[in-house]
């Protein structure tokens, strides 16, 4: 084999497989990038087994053939090369594949590239089309709530649910659950599958963040594939039933308030200051008319802050993990937040009118008494 | 003690004297900030005891008073607060530390200002001053070849020496020697200490690197001072004998070469990718008229380049640690290096013509029947 590509058009096309390469595995072959131009066209792939990559490369083939090669290394060296033309040809005699750009020249040992585990052949069924930009946001605003324990599979993935023309997407994790809607513009097919959340943060990487840039996925029993300009990327899914969360869905209140969210956040924010990683205090919230009374006690000190509200309903002394608020928080992109509450130990739901989002925190318990003096 | 400070000026205080607080200890005093308000000024300190850090805050002192707080957590709640004006008082009764700034209120518990172990009161003697550009930048430019291991004390601190109004700042760590000359505009009294390396880190970070600020430093038998706008800082001496370098240096030659910076440093950076880190593989460099070739070989690959030299002298076959290289080429301002060799056994400078900086490394054995085909 011997290609010639530009060494920026190289550093793309590596840097799009490199999401699926392992970063220790016993089988060596599976660290390796793929290089095959036996076709008309470059293609690099890479396969952990969960999560497979492809992607077309420019450049020009002036021999066919396929290789196959340390992808973390080819990385390194495509990074650190001059901004030029870069030539890769495999020496049959040595073995060893040869890169060369301008007076820099590297010898790398080939893998056999009759080893490599080629990404399945999928049949593509029940096609949904979003915008790169809607995708990305969809899973940035849930996927913080996945749970990282692994004793229930489901809960390290997302729910992706298609019904009457609105993609759901849902996380959970047994503390919280965060849904995010989309109204789709074209019909498809009613479906549900599990993601696992890893390929979602990968997903999430290779996307454009862009409105115009569009992708397609292909919801198999199986698989899903992700289908963008000269990538594809397939994934397992996680088998198993997901939660039916419509009936922990409620829409009774007894208080309703409306924040700020910027102070709001700043405020959480001050408050974990005093709190360690896996600490479990609560922040505590009064809510009277108008002003919400924020307090938060550790070991290292007590804080105290008060911001003013729209309430309707109700007082209400309630005490929340800060850090699923700031979760919420962050990825709500919205001035203005609206949080629902029934009692301190009723979840509490933050949503917006169009029910784009829905997000359900359950309180931690707390001892009234000891906030009388607040 | 109550204080009122604006919010940024609190945020620049605590910040320096942030320097000299270690992480973890077993003498929780060593960990706090003491605000000193007992005079018309209200001051900042933190020691570690092998540092001491003291600046003057800007702020109004309503009540004078000491008080002492756990630095990290005074300095990340100073870093959280809104811009504005920040209230620090001591509540005698509950024993806590009272910060307020608009509606957020902390109650931080207040360590005994007593057990705090001030900063030793030293005579200021042997003033030496100082653009903080240039000491920034001298210490830059040696301070990465001090040794890391700490068998031989002297060895982890940098030699500051005045000898006929030149400063010459000099670390090594058995490979390598890095010397930098300075000629001081004032007369400056002989005198030579050995600065701990973890001081000369944490200077730099406070230096501005503006060469219109001045800084002073004192030279003690015990201590050195360094003296800048509203910040001083004293710092524990090394004691021991340093190494006599002057009979390691020598400034024959059999070969000299003249090399553009920027290419030598690329190739060497891609040569680096293969080695990983205590790999001892050498970077072979073959020196013949107006070319040097540069090889390397490891178990991930080999690679070559060669780049035009302006050559004196003789050919040479050389292997050096290419990170000793770019260490030093990193340090260097200039376009060209010009680099001075005898031997594949002997060290190689790298110096300029006025001997502003002096760097020395040793180069590593290499068989010379290996390189033959090269």
């Amino acid at each position: 084999m011997e290609i010639v590509c530009s060494r920026n058009d190289l550093l793309k096309s590596i840097s799009i497989v490199m999401k699926a390469v392992p970063i220790r595995t016993t089988m060596k072959i599976m660290e390796c990038v793929l290089i095959d131009a036996s076709s008309d066209s470059i293609h690099f792939m890479t396969n952990d087994m969960e999560l497979g990559i492809e992607t077309t490369a420019e450049g020009n083939i002036i021999q066919k053939g396929i290789i196959a090669i340390d992808a973390k290394i080819f990385s390194d060296i495509v990074r650190k090369l001059p901004d030029n033309d870069v030539v890769i040809r495999n020496d049959e005699s040595s073995n060893n594949i040869i890169i060369t750009c301008e007076k820099a020249n590297f010898r790398i040992p080939s893998m056999n590239e009759e080893d490599f585990i080629r990404i399945p052949a999928i049949e593509y069924s029940r096609k949904l089309s979003l915008s790169q930009f809607t995708l990305k946001e969809m899973i940035r605003q849930t996927i913080f709530s996945i749970a990282t324990n692994e004793n229930n599979p489901v809960m390290t993935g997302e729910l992706f649910e298609i019904k009457n023309s609105v993609l759901r997407i849902v996380s959970l994790d047994g503390h919280r659950i965060s849904i995010r809607n989309h109204h789709l513009d074209e019909y498809t097919e009613n479906t549900k599958v599990i993601i696992p959340g890893k390929t979602l943060n990968e997903i999430s990487k290779l996307l454009s963040g862009e409105a115009e840039d569009h992708i397609d996925l292909y919801l198999t029993d199986q698989h899903i594939i992700f289908q963008m300009e000269n990538t594809t990327v397939v994934s397992r899914l996680i088998t198993g039933e997901y939660f039916k969360i419509d009936n922990m869905l409620s829409s009774d209140y007894e208080t309703k308030i409306i924040i700020n969210k910027k102070e709001f956040t700043e405020c959480i924010d001050r408050a974990t200051l005093l709190i360690r990683e896996n600490d479990k205090k609560p922040l505590v919230l009064k809510i009277t008319d108008n002003e919400m009374f924020l307090f938060i006690d550790s070991p290292f000190g007590s804080m105290s802050e008060s911001i003013s509200v729209d309430k309707e309903g109700k007082d209400l002394l309630i005490g929340f993990n800060p850090r699923f608020l700031l979760d919420v928080l962050r990825s709500i992109t919205d001035e203005t937040i609206t949080m629902y509450l029934i009692n301190s130990k009723a979840p509490c739901f933050i949503r917006n009118e169009n029910d784009d989002f829905v997000y359900l925190i359950l309180p931690i318990n707390i001892n009234p008494g000891t906030y009388n003096s607040l």
